[in-house]
């Protein structure tokens, strides 16, 4: 065993991927902690500190891991997640942009990857995408057209809500999610142009019905899936054995059958 | 094979679709940038042109297609479906009435009569209407009851929000989507009003219950369906198959023992 | 057939409950009328007259059933149904309590009890609610320690959202509802009590589980129902058929081991 | 029989456990009652001895009920919870903490644990939190990121909404609720921050996600159970009686084959 599988071994042993986990946690209080105006000014370097190793650590157990698996590191999606996440809280080290430095935070989704549970619930998420492809795509057409369409009505009097397409486009996830929808938009909408809720209504219950559409079809999905798993497998080896049982006490009786008429 | 027949399968082939499924892209991005007042400040006659080669590029297929399938071109939903979002585009070009103008980007929706699988989730959306007639019609008759129960209790002192019918039935649509029910509308009205909650809260309870019941009916539904695609065929065939040759054996049975008997 | 059974049989042919659907909606259009004040200043007295019209129509109709089914009439709900809706249209005649005049367009109602379809919407409703009712009890329970607990805290400084019972009430089923919760009404009761969040946030996670488990349990039971009505019959004969033939079968068997012996 | 076990015996009776919901209920309206200002300016002293004698009652009976059960009474969970209830009746008796005495309504809780359908209905609630523990703990991990974030990017603007990591997560637990999201909350910021949108809406887009898949999970769970406890049973019966009398059968074929050879 060369000294890349010994490596990737110890790698994979429980207490080093508890110690990562616990790590992982530390640096997720440290990061909050860092939050606290009052502790960073009493405690600030040493925070800073302890930060900095967290993030030594994560830089040197991807390195590792790089050097084990080699190749096969960047097959597995999680290990690629995971040296993007440690790769994104190494740029802003130049602590240029403050907002990247915010996302250093997300080093704590690490704890997904390492941790199964949460890997198979995110997986879950996940492979239920593509079967709800095509009714993303459609909402995306929906919201599309009725971005244009209220950028050319209603840009003109609310250039706030309905200026440009992205603005229109905002202003409709918020409609969608029927926050505000009435009081804060469509009324003031209607003082200046009284047909307009022939256009919201419409779009309220086409993109609400597309989603609850989702919903269903997400519920189906998981249903059908979980019903499969359980039942068919059983279910196919009992018809096979009866079948096959049938079979053979047919076979049985013929052969019986011409015995006897000897 | 007549030139109708061929110009049909030329209409039909890959190629020619994937062309119309772009030129309708490509229209879309045009109407898009359209709603930006720089950019038509700029390059407001070479826009408006490729729309109108967009639109010209619709007409000669839909006048193609029309031509290529005659009567049997209005019994397809989706061709009649073409026609008027094309009719509709060239009925603006008037410019007299703006709003009908912004009308033309619903071009877009042509899309999916073109794409088979966003057809395929509109067609499952429309199949899905019919079983809901009851509780539309119902729901129907629960919101002109309470409109007309609003309307003659509250149109002298809210005339905004419940002054007409059609006020009313909008209020109570916001009042279903839960949008500022409270603080908006019924705290107000119930500074007049005192008893008006114990109007407001059963059309509340009642708006949402039949709601969830839609919801539920949708769900029951589609996994019936969906159980019924999967399983019923293979389920009936196995059950024919277990019942024929029990019957078969049976009557073998039968055979034997009078054989025996003589 | 007396005089009872042939009425009974006139009242309950289609066209009659045809005309009666008629002139059910004629009804509920003059209704509709009468809440345009424009049109109750020409027309208002004809609106009037053709309510009365309406109204009359109905008490003939109610009191010639309850003539042909006598003691019968009242053990039929939706009979009682349409007596209480006409009574109550009877009662403001007085013209002494607008409120109540505006009830009587619950007549409207009774095209439910006309109409079967919407007539097994409607008992579908029904008969879901009393599986429902321990989480309902569950509900008024949650809600009234809610609410005694939020009077206490809050009243002397809210009076307007806790000041009674009955208010802590309301404002808890608005909050329930996600209705301006945190906007509206948590965030300024926090700035007079730090605390407070505490006891919202369980109250909205406890609510809104419980509603949703309501709709859980509603969806499971109906999707049971629905593959019982469907399946279990047919299964069922099934199953009873290839036992039998099994059993006949043996018994054939023995009996051909038994002459075999011999 | 010692005194205890006929303690235990006269405590379990129908009548005796009537008479506790009695005194329940009796207790729920004395401290409903209390909130009344003017009932207590009048009355005040009577509710005040009323709820002092229900509560001596309540200690009464858990005093023999931990009496009569000795050690078994802390193993069974409702009869601890209702000693905790009580015992945080008795703890605020000295009046000092104001919201700790509104805690008493609390002890209405204790007519679940003596009603066996609420008890039922919140176990099947306690049940369920099990298996949505792993979505619980992600939801989790989220709040903390985004709430890191958050008080990073915004908390020197916005000191009342993302001031610290509580006020943040309050916000954003607000957001997730979509409560005034954008009018209220994400539409200020914008104004500071323009691309404040770029975390506020994935936000959005995967805690509502998130909620969904657990309604997903709930639904299919119960489904997946209900099915189980009603068909599994009967199917296996049948089943196993099918493929038993087929091998007894098949048995008895051969049997008969070697007779007919002899």
């Amino acid at each position: 065993m060369g000294t890349r599988e010994r490596l990737d071994a110890f790698l994979s042993r429980d207490w080093v991927r508890q110690l990562i986990i616990g790590v992982i946690i530390f640096n997720a209080i440290i990061l909050g902690l860092e939050t606290s105006q009052s502790l960073m000014a009493e405690f600030g370097p040493l925070i800073v500190a302890l930060d900095s190793a967290c993030l030594a650590f994560f830089v040197v157990e991807i390195a590792l891991k790089l050097y084990a698996r080699g190749g096969r590191f960047f097959r597995d999606g999680w290990s690629v997640f995971d040296l993007v996440i440690v790769a994104v809280a190494l740029v802003p080290a130049g602590q240029a942009l403050s907002a990247l430095r915010a996302l250093r935070i997300l080093r704590v989704l690490r704890v997904i990857s390492v941790a199964p549970r949460l890997r198979r619930v995110v997986e879950g998420f996940v492979t239920a995408l593509p079967g709800m492809g095509s009714v993303f795509l459609l909402m995306a057409i929906i919201f599309y057209i009725g971005a244009v369409i209220a950028t050319k009505l209603f840009a003109a009097d609310f250039p706030d809500w309905f200026g440009t397409l992205g603005r229109s486009g905002y202003t409709l996830f918020q409609i969608m999610t029927l926050e505000s929808w009435s009081m804060g938009i469509v009324r003031p909408v209607m003082d200046v142009h009284p047909w307009a809720w022939a256009f919201f209504l419409p779009f309220i219950l086409i993109t609400t019905f597309a989603v609850v559409n989702l919903l269903v079809g997400l519920i189906v999905n998981s249903m059908q899936d979980a019903h499969h798993a359980e039942n068919e497998e059983s279910t196919n080896t009992y018809r096979d054995d009866v079948l096959a049982r049938l079979a053979a006490m047919e076979a049985k009786l013929d052969k019986l059958g011409d015995d006897t008429k000897r």
